[in-house]
């Protein structure tokens, strides 16, 4: 704080220097977050918040247009309907955080807080799920979950994060596969569209995949350090769950069948993403889509007769096209609010001086490239949204050039650890489908399978790791 | 369920038979919650959660437009935060939840589940607010509370439910009182204007008031049955918070002085509201403003040519117009659908059938009186618009002739006992102010206080209990 109560804008660490000290400046300094005394769980401030906000807003909307249908259940379950489904409470179990009192009362039975709620999904099935005309059921739920980590930071990882989470049962397992890849889909097309975010859309191998599921698909980015980000999954259960939670319907041949099940669901891990992505050594970069300011207008001598006025009627035009956007006429220097709004990553800035009022013109200019282009009043709507387009793809072709850089290939163990201890980013390499192959790379070269990608063609027929016969294509990598 | 897996649309209890047996058949046969093993808590289901998603999109554009920000605190408080301010540890301590594990470790400090979060936000107040420029700080969050009930009726009192709870710190006293009776009103307005219940806006005696608060302020319903409901409070906490949790401010005097604080929220419980102020036995009846589905458009002999294409087209025209509408094209009989979306309180129906085409005309039903209205399609937007909206007058009319009919006074202790043991409504009776007088009426009457309405003119200058001099009206009565 200054002497006259007024923040000053800080420096913050260059991300070349220290990445994980530049992040979390960004999350402090562009006024995401703050801690509490709740260790390992996090506020999250307005600005932080508005960005998830504009995140529900477009998931919910497309969710609702494929036939989703908001629910809300229970934030605590019983340790017996936690422990109904074997793999999956060997999973989270180890990690939930238990309810043991009542105000003064010791439970009868302790209660976890939601890691996940698919054992509640399941219960209440059970309950509606009879005939095959209560099929589908494609239920979703906005929450908080609470994981018990041990070590956290911000966005990426935390004992309390919020996240959506869908549960769907089908009666194929036709119906179910398709539901899993449509919402795999549905999360891909928003990171790439709307966050400017390339990602790998793929398979997780059973070692990576969630706790009970058949089989988990992903969407993994690249982060700008070369280390992976798993962004969202979609997974397919199959009936395994409705066989452990007894949810059976009668199907139109008359016969009791199992119903088959999906979930999948994306976190507040994706404004860390967002942050990992697109930032730089002046603060945050936003992506137009889920910027809480598009654009910041910033007059210049506001004191002199007509800024402020034509200030204001440009936000009003703004506004009125749809577009977000802040005045600020507070009496910090133009000066301070450049680096203020840099910092917090608003897409596009517009400066309003005395002269260009009597030019009938403005100035925009771009947060990724602080390209400045000079635009007549009467036009600033086409270039306000020019603008914005411009830099979301601009975001998204430098992310992708950075993961194609950032991309390496191997076809021996011995390949595969010489990049893994010199480069961060993805290896490409053939895998042969054994456990035993992929505890060795671990333990090798501290890499974790990310992803076997949809449709990527064989770069060899050989086990990068034993040498066998191998079909998998796997990117390789360290992770968030 | 019925043999071919449909359901059956089940009679329920008639409401003046068992009011809470009712009640309980609407919760669950018009889906708006199912129970599960989780004790004490509730699913909202699908059709449930859509009137909370349209009860908060209502109030969060609201209360933005007032300068709000939302924000997300943790769900867990340590144990050494909410013993900081003593009346609210006192007012919450017995009915939180704890949790004393983490994984397999037990916890060095217990956390309570939030039962509210005055202190959280004021331990992050004391982190943000320096100077007066810093002011004031208008704060929300949406989020679930636990409170650790006894008893349980869904939506209105259950261990968990979904909430609202704004946040604010001022610099003055002056405008904390402002911002508390602002956020009053616009509860108040939305009570009456768009769920159509008139309210009593007022004060909460000492007893009544918020652990912690200076000052409560309350909107109060009167359901059917005459029993009050607390529909939204308001509270001016003062500074007694700030001293506790050392939050100080420099002013531009140079002084360091204390902010003053509000709180406000509102919650789920409204549902439960909205069912026993406008239901009856037929089932729900949904204030169009919240109502999920406004209009049912129902098919008869829906296999004639051209029935079902005019539906759609008519469905097209009214969401086009903004209307939440659903065409039933089902194969249930015309007469299951018309009861179904009775039970479920759908505000209006649309009956179209071969003999309506040909005069290119079809019948709109109110929920409410089930009054025809024979309506040519093409005015059909405008006949829905004004239908939804006699609907509401008319709800809000029936309900304020309800608290009317079931507003009764007493001078003395004898009539006002004698009142409450024969009727159930509001007693409006004057009130010393002393504390004796109040649970001496509990303990006589079975009553409660429920609110001192601002503005009310005295009905007398004598304490309804003591006979002292008296200057406040109060109305009593029991609640849930």
């Amino acid at each position: 704080m200054a002497e006259n109560g007024k923040k000053l804008v800080e420096q913050i660490t260059s991300m070349d220097e220290d990445f994980a000290k530049w992040y979390t400046d960004i999350v402090k300094k562009a006024d995401l977050i703050d801690y509490s005394s709740v260790k390992g769980c996090m506020i999250i401030r307005p600005y932080g918040y508005a960005i998830w906000e504009n995140i529900q807003k477009i998931l919910d909307e497309r969710f609702k247009a494929t036939g989703v249908e908001n629910v809300y259940m229970p934030m605590f379950i019983p340790e017996s309907l936690l422990t109904k489904e074997k793999e999956h409470v060997e999973g989270f179990a180890p990690e939930v955080a238990w309810v043991t009192m009542g105000g003064s009362e010791r439970l009868t039975e302790r209660l976890c807080v939601r890691p996940t709620s698919e054992t509640l999904f399941c219960e209440h099935y059970a309950n509606i799920v009879k005939s095959y005309r209560d099929l589908p059921k494609v239920y979703n739920q906005w929450c908080s979950v609470v994981r018990w980590e041990k070590t956290t930071r911000p966005f990426l990882r935390s004992r309390e994060f919020l996240w959506q989470e869908g549960h769907t049962m089908h009666r194929t397992a036709e119906e179910a596969e398709e539901r899993t890849v449509q919402m795999l889909n549905l999360y891909g097309d928003f990171f790439e569209g709307d966050l400017a975010m390339p990602v790998l859309r793929g398979q997780k191998t059973d070692k990576e995949k969630f706790a009970g599921a058949r089989a988990t698909y992903t969407v993994e980015a690249l982060m700008h350090d070369g280390k992976a980000l798993q962004g969202g999954t979609s997974h397919n259960f199959g009936n395994g769950f409705a066989e452990a939670f007894g949810i059976r319907f009668l199907d139109s041949d008359n016969t009791l069948k199992y119903p088959h099940q999906t979930s999948w669901g994306v976190s507040t891990r994706i404004i860390g993403g967002i942050i990992m992505t697109h930032g730089d050594d002046s603060g945050l970069v936003l992506p137009p889509a889920v910027a809480p300011i598009q654009v910041v207008i910033i007059p210049i001598q506001q004191q002199k007769e007509g800024v402020l006025d034509e200030a204001y009627r440009i936000a009003d035009t703004l506004k009125a096209a749809g577009v977000r956007v802040k005045v600020d006429d507070s009496d910090q220097s133009p000066g301070w609010k450049f680096s203020e709004y840099e910092m917090k990553g608003v897409p596009l800035r517009l400066e309003l001086g005395p002269r260009d009022l009597a030019n009938r013109t403005c100035v925009v200019v771009r947060r990724d490239n602080r390209e400045k282009s000079f635009v007549a009043i009467d036009d600033v709507v086409e270039a306000v949204q020019s603008g914005m387009k411009a830099l979301r793809d601009a975001l998204y072709e430098k992310a992708l050039k950075n993961r194609e850089d950032r991309t390496y290939t191997a076809d021996t163990l011995e390949e595969l650890t010489e990049i893994a201890a010199n480069k961060s980013g993805y290896i490409r390499a053939m895998w042969c489908g054994d456990l035993a192959c992929e505890l060795k790379l671990k333990e090798t070269a501290d890499v974790t399978s990310r992803c076997m990608p949809f449709g990527a063609e064989a770069i060899g027929d050989r086990c990068v790791c034993c040498g066998r016969e191998a079909h998998k294509l796997v990117y390789w990598g360290k992770a968030y």
